[in-house]
C-alpha cells in the first residue's frame, strides 16, 4: 500500500475561496478586518512564520499589521504594545508569534490580550471555552489538522461523525498551542483520544501506544520521530511538525514523521512541506474574520 | 489476586487534619473563609450533596452558607444570587449545585461567577487555566481521585511521578467537571492518557480501550458499566460514578464498576460507598480555603 497524500496546499487554496467570501460578507456587513502580529526578538522560526503570514494575508486582502519590539523588550513594553492593538479599530485579531525571549512570562502576555481578539485561543478565557466544548475560536494548527482529515474523509466519501466515533486518535506531544487542543477537539468529534508525551518514548512504550491510532497526529517536533514500526498499517497521518534540517549543503524543513517509511504503512498521509502548514495560515485568517463579527456583537 | 481496597473515608479523615490546619493558618493570617452553595429546585442528588456539604463544613468549621431558588427561577434571578454571593465578604468560594434545571443555561450562570470564588473551576477561564497546566483551582472530584491513587502509592512506597510516567490512565466520560480535568491532571503527571466517551462502547469496543488502563478512572455515570473483563489485571481502578439502584425492598448507592468481578482483578479500587466521594468533600473545603488566600492576594 502506498498512502494518499492530502494536498495540503490544494485545500488550503479551496478553503482560500471560502474565506474569500466570508470576508466579502463581513465588508459588506460593515466589520472592519485586520489582523495584527506581535513579535519579540529575531528568533528565526517566528520569523518564517511571520513571512508565511503576511502573503496569506496579502493573497486574502485582509489587512496585516507587524508590530515587532527588540528582543531586549522589557514585559511592560510588550504590555503596552498588546494594549494598543486591543485598543486599535483596525484590528480585529491579534497573534503572539511564539517563541518570546525567555525572560519573558508568556501566560502573562496571552492573559493581556483581548479575548475577543485573541485567534489563536492563548487566552485563558478563550482555552477554557475550548476545554469546555464551546469554543469561541479554535486554535489553527489544530483547526487545520481536523480540517485536512475531514476534506480526506469528504473525498473517499466516509461520513465524518461515524469514522470518528468508532475510530482512536493518538496524538504525540501535548503543546499549549496543538496537541491540548487537538485533544478537545477530538471530545467533540466523540472519538475516543490517547495524548502522549516525550515520556512515552521512554523504555520504547512510544509505538505501543501509536500503533493503536485510526488517526495519529504528531506533534513533538522532533524529526522523523515517527517510523513505520509507530504507525498502524492502514492509519491516517498527520504530521504537523516544522523541523529545519541541515542537509549537507543547505536546510530543507521535515516533519515529525519519516516520510520515506510511512508512506507505505499509512492510509493517507500530510506531507511537509506542503501539508498541515498552508491550511493553518488560511485558518488564521478566517478566525481573524470571525473576530470581526465577534466584535460586532459585543460592542 | 484480591485487590487493595483505597479506603477513602481514611484518606479523607487524615486529609481533614491537613485542612484544619490549612484552616487556623488562614484564621490567623486574617482570611475570612465561607462556602456557600446555590442550589435551584429540587433535585435528589444535589440535595444529598449539599447535606454532605453541610456535613463536611460543620466538621471543619468553614461557615457555609446555602442558597436555594425554586425550581422555576428565572435566568435573571439566578445571576442576581451569583452576583450577591460574588459581592459577599464573607464567602470566599461558590459552588453552583448540579443539576441546573433545564431551562438555565448552566454556562451563563458558571460565567457569571467571580472567578476568584470559583472554586469547583467551572467559569471559562478556571477551566481554561485548568487546560493550560497552571489551575487556580482543581475540580474537587478529579483532584480527588488523584489524592487516593497518590495516598496509596505512598502507602506501597511507589514513587508517583515514575509511576505516572510509565503509566497509561484510561478516563471513562468526558464530562466538564470530572473527565475532562481527570485527563487535564494526567498531562501534568506525565502519563499517557486515554478519554473514551458513550461511543466506546458501540460495537463491544469499550474494553479494547479499558483494558490498556493501568490506571482506570471511571465516570460515567452508568451502574456496573465496567466489568472484569474490561479491567486490565493488576490495574489501579478508581470508581467515580454514584448511582442510586433500585434494591428490592429500598434503594442502594452503587459505583460505575462492578465490585464483585473487579476486585478480583485489580491491584487496588476504591469501594462506593466510601471511595472517591469523602474525599470529594473534604477537598472542597480545602479549595474554598485557597480561595480565601486568593482573594487577599487580588483586592
Amino acid at each position: 500500500m502506498t498512502a494518499h497524500v492530502i494536498d495540503g496546499r490544494k485545500i488550503a487554496a479551496a478553503l482560500s475561496e471560502e474565506v474569500a467570501a466570508e470576508r466579502d460578507a463581513a465588508a459588506a456587513r460593515g466589520e472592519r478586518l485586520g489582523l495584527a502580529t506581535l513579535s519579540v526578538g529575531d528568533d528565526p522560526a517566528a520569523a518564517a512564520y511571520l513571512r508565511r503570514i503576511d502573503r496569506t494575508a496579502a493573497r486574502l486582502r485582509v489587512p496585516h499589521r507587524s508590530v515587532t519590539l527588540a528582543g531586549s523588550a522589557r514585559i511592560e513594553e510588550v504590555l503596552a504594545a498588546v494594549h494598543e492593538l486591543n485598543g486599535d479599530p483596525s484590528v480585529s485579531g491579534i497573534l503572539v508569534l511564539r517563541p518570546l525571549p525567555e525572560h519573558l512570562d508568556e501566560a502573562e502576555v496571552f492573559a493581556a490580550l483581548d479575548p475577543v481578539k485573541d485567534v489563536e485561543a492563548v487566552h485563558p478565557e478563550n482555552a477554557g471555552l475550548l476545554a469546555l466544548g464551546t469554543p469561541r475560536y479554535v486554535p489553527s494548527t489544530a483547526a487545520a489538522v481536523y480540517h485536512l482529515v475531514d476534506t480526506w474523509l469528504a473525498e473517499i466519501g466516509e461520513e465524518p461523525s461515524a469514522f470518528y466515533r468508532r475510530s482512536r486518535i493518538v496524538v504525540v506531544g501535548r503543546s499549549n498551542n496543538v496537541g491540548k487542543p487537538a485533544v478537545s477537539l477530538a471530545y467533540a468529534k466523540q472519538a475516543a483520544v490517547t495524548s502522549v508525551d516525550e515520556w512515552a518514548s521512554v523504555g520504547g512504550r512510544l509505538g505501543t501506544h501509536t500503533r493503536r491510532g485510526d488517526v495519529l497526529i504528531v506533534a513533538a517536533g522532533v524529526p522523523g520521530l515517527i517510523r513505520a514500526e509507530h504507525v498502524r498499517a492502514g492509519a491516517v497521518v498527520v504530521d504537523v511538525g516544522i523541523n529545519v534540517v541541515d542537509d549537507g549543503g543547505g536546510s530543507r524543513i521535515v516533519g515529525d514523521v519519516a516520510w520515506d517509511e510511512v508512506v507505505g504503512r499509512a492510509r493517507a498521509i500530510t506531507p511537509v512541506p506542503g501539508g498541515v502548514g498552508p491550511v493553518t495560515d488560511v485558518w488564521l485568517i478566517r478566525t481573524t474574520i470571525l473576530a470581526a463579527r465577534h466584535r460586532t456583537e459585543t460592542t
